[in-house]
């Protein structure tokens, strides 16, 4: 039951139909750049934390069509000439890419691809698909890891959902949600295949099979001594807490943790903390579950002081409960020599012009100081230092900042693919290596754009130029009446 | 990149602990019964659609533990003569479940699983994910497909929610939706694994990247007669409107469709029909997409008379936006000779007890009258008619409905595995006849439970018998003290 075949017709009918008139018209093969971008941070956020890209490039490192994909198409009705044209290709596209673990802002080039429209057009929903889910995940995780430390202490947080998760198995969401600073998963399909920590406590079952809650606990200890952790709220929660302790003291074996998975979870974790540390059970740590979410994590840990160690999260991680989807979009901006933009009555839905890329500014801390988008090619690094003054044009209100000729810079994007050739390196990088440069990225956000709600806006404006560019085309657009009227 | 390897490791890392605590204590062989059912209807309505069963049957047909499970699980600290007996285990247990395509209703046991209480629990999380995930989808569909019918006449649903799907490659998103109702997807890869009809239109970037509206229509009218339908709203949607006429005059080519994906759909519509028909262009349809869900398709047709033939619908549909989960759970229900329940102080949140199944009463006219959920076992049917009055009672208020002896009934639940052999028939249904099984049933269920806000609810009671044992089970739980506090 191998369902996931990655071939290029990870796409939707229309990539399809509208290469096929390409093809017809003969200008399939004109280049083109297309973008990927949000237009909002997810969860009334500030930032994005990119994830997925490793997966979109091993889609793209074995994408041609086979004869199978050509026999299906064949049935849909699509003409010979295009067919044959299809099965003789292979990938010429370049692409640059924000790195996996990331963080990213609105309006900036998540992805840039460039190369035949009729490849750069088709690639579009793998993209998306991949991008959008696993971005949302990651940065999702990152608010909860972020919440869970709200009182500068280290916990450790449980990816625990797949039985709600809307992907499949799982893999997604698990390896974003690890990208994002969980430190293990129940899933164990998913922690073989990412080679992600495997970890678990036990469920209900097992103690409702016996007559007896200390029992069941013995049982459980005495079978794996290093996994000596009990779910203690079967019960009454109390109740199951001496049990608990106990059954440690009868088998001599370390109690590692107990459960809550019901409940008030402040009470009752202070409770049980009590009653531990009474019987000089000092490192038996307390895990928590039950629908948990990076605001009652923060609730319980900052307003309750909830002696929790370990948070087990379920549903609202693994689904992104409270905000589902992300809507990011992949745009033309650029056909041939032509920067292409859509022109909104609203100046600040109007978007982008032509081919992007990003300047990051740093300050001596190490802090990110702001963004600034800009012009694709031109350049104003030298050797990730700004090479003159660049002035910052914020789009929602026009105020600008200036960055001085001098100041520490980098560019967040990198080449991924070149003429076609993946870079082997990206592809498979480990996920340790992205994780910790997702938290090491983090770690450079100040704390105002982190914080859960209104949080401060980090400022990723256009490079002026662009700026002024972008404006010119709207006046040209508007006289033609080439704008768009609802819609950005 | 084949990710999705359908092994028994399709599990929490729990299910593997606990077995193994079992198997230490010689209990893991004990037949035990595990039921998944749901607490509440999705979406605040009274039913839920079920869909994933054939790819848990699937799953289940190739169940085995490979070497390669057996090492990675060995790297996981799992014991030798553990890991030995799940080498040489084989798919024991029993299955039952409601058909896919079967109305289900909360309390009702959507699956029912029996064997050697290692493998029912192992199973657990592969079950809740599939069923928990396409069952949400297929009933959102169906919702969708009921608001699109709103004023009695049929419209066409397309599925086009792949970029923002949580699902990598959305086949499951895909496979319920169909099995909801919808009548196409522009998923191109789900379509050829589900046969499945592709459908789409095109994108904004075919027009931005031409010069002039009309030339762009005239060459993809062109390129493939038969899928003649226009995105006309990337600069002006009346305009484009016009140009799209013009394009199809021009060419002789019929158009079939013009779609607009933004602005105000009700007011859009009814221009452009209006200059459809001032040009005799009566047979082309108008499709509308953006972010649309039942609420607002209900809206369109019933309140505004939008006259829209085929509705788009994406990230609403493929995400279950307003739901992201369903809540089915899965829970020891007997163990050996005993049945399990599990007490909450509030009566209405105590489970039902033991193993159970369910009639449902159909009346003359086919519409379903009631649903009976009874002690598995028990023989109240013969030849699908009740052979004794049933009395049925509320677990919410305890009113009694009574059902008289001769009444039509029938047995949603069928076997779907015996003794680990998997029912090759239930595994390998086509999807359309699932989609029309579907269909018939939501036409037996009356529209006061179908409507989307505010719904009658549809009765599913215990048999009267069932709830006298489940009050008796609650008074000796609750003098024993085993109940549970907050939780049901």
């Amino acid at each position: 039951m191998n369902k996931n075949k990655f071939s290029p017709l990870f796409c939707d009918l229309y990539h399809l139909t509208m290469a096929q008139a390409m093809f017809d018209q003969g200008t399939h093969n004109k280049i083109e750049t297309y973008e990927m971008f949000i237009r909002k941070a997810p969860f009334n956020g500030t930032y994005l934390l990119t994830a997925g890209l490793g997966e979109v490039l091993k889609w793209l490192n074995d994408w041609h069509y086979s004869n199978e994909d050509i026999d299906y198409l064949r049935t849909l009705g699509f003409k010979e000439d295009f067919l044959n044209m299809l099965k003789n290709s292979h990938l010429e596209i370049d692409m640059h890419a924000f790195k996996e673990g990331e963080i990213v802002f609105p309006n900036e080039p998540i992805v840039r691809v460039s190369g035949p429209a009729w490849q750069a057009v088709m690639i579009e929903t793998g993209i998306l698909n991949i991008i959008n889910a696993q971005s949302l995940f990651a940065t999702k995780a990152s608010r909860i890891v972020k919440a869970s430390q709200a009182d500068g202490k280290k916990r450790t947080i449980l990816e625990m959902g797949l039985r709600r998760a809307q992907d499949t198995q799982g893999f997604a969401s698990t390896r974003a949600a690890y990208i994002g600073g969980i430190d293990g998963t129940s899933n164990v399909e998913a922690a073989r295949y990412y080679n992600i920590p495997a970890v678990g406590t036990m469920a209900h079952c097992l103690i409702m099979r016996e007559d007896n809650e200390k029992e069941a606990f013995k049982n459980y200890m005495t079978s794996d001594p290093k996994r000596a952790s009990v779910l203690i709220d079967t019960y009454d929660t109390i109740q199951g807490a001496q049990n608990a302790i106990q059954a440690s003291i009868e088998t001599g074996i370390a109690l590692k943790s107990v459960r809550l998975d019901s409940g008030d979870l402040a009470r009752l974790s202070k409770k049980v903390r009590y009653l531990l540390d009474k019987a000089g059970f000092y490192d038996t740590k307390i895990t928590a579950s039950n629908d948990l979410d990076e605001y009652t994590i923060q609730s319980l840990i900052l307003e309750q002081k909830a002696p929790i160690d370990i948070f087990g999260v379920g549903t609202m991680l693994a689904t992104s409960y409270d905000q589902p989807a992300l809507g990011g979009v992949y745009k033309l901006k650029k056909t041939g020599e032509r920067d292409v933009i859509k022109v909104s009555e609203l100046p600040v839905k109007t978007t982008i012009p032509g081919s992007t890329d990003v300047i990051r500014i740093i300050e001596n801390n190490g802090q990110y100081a702001g963004d600034i988008i800009y012009q694709n090619g031109k350049t104003f690094l030298n050797n990730n230092t700004l090479n003159q003054n660049i002035e910052s044009v914020r789009t929602d209100n026009e105020s600008i900042k200036k960055f001085l000729q001098g100041k520490k810079a980098y560019r967040p994007m990198i080449e991924v693919i070149k003429s076609g050739i993946v870079n082997q390196e990206e592809m498979t990088k480990p996920l340790t290596k992205i994780r910790d440069y997702a938290t090491e990225n983090l770690s450079r956000l100040n704390d105002t754009h982190l914080r859960l709600k209104s949080p401060h806006t980090y400022i990723a404006g256009l490079e002026k130029g662009l700026f002024i560019t972008r404006n010119d085309l709207r006046k040209k657009a508007l006289q033609k009446e080439l704008f768009v009227h609802e819609k950005d």
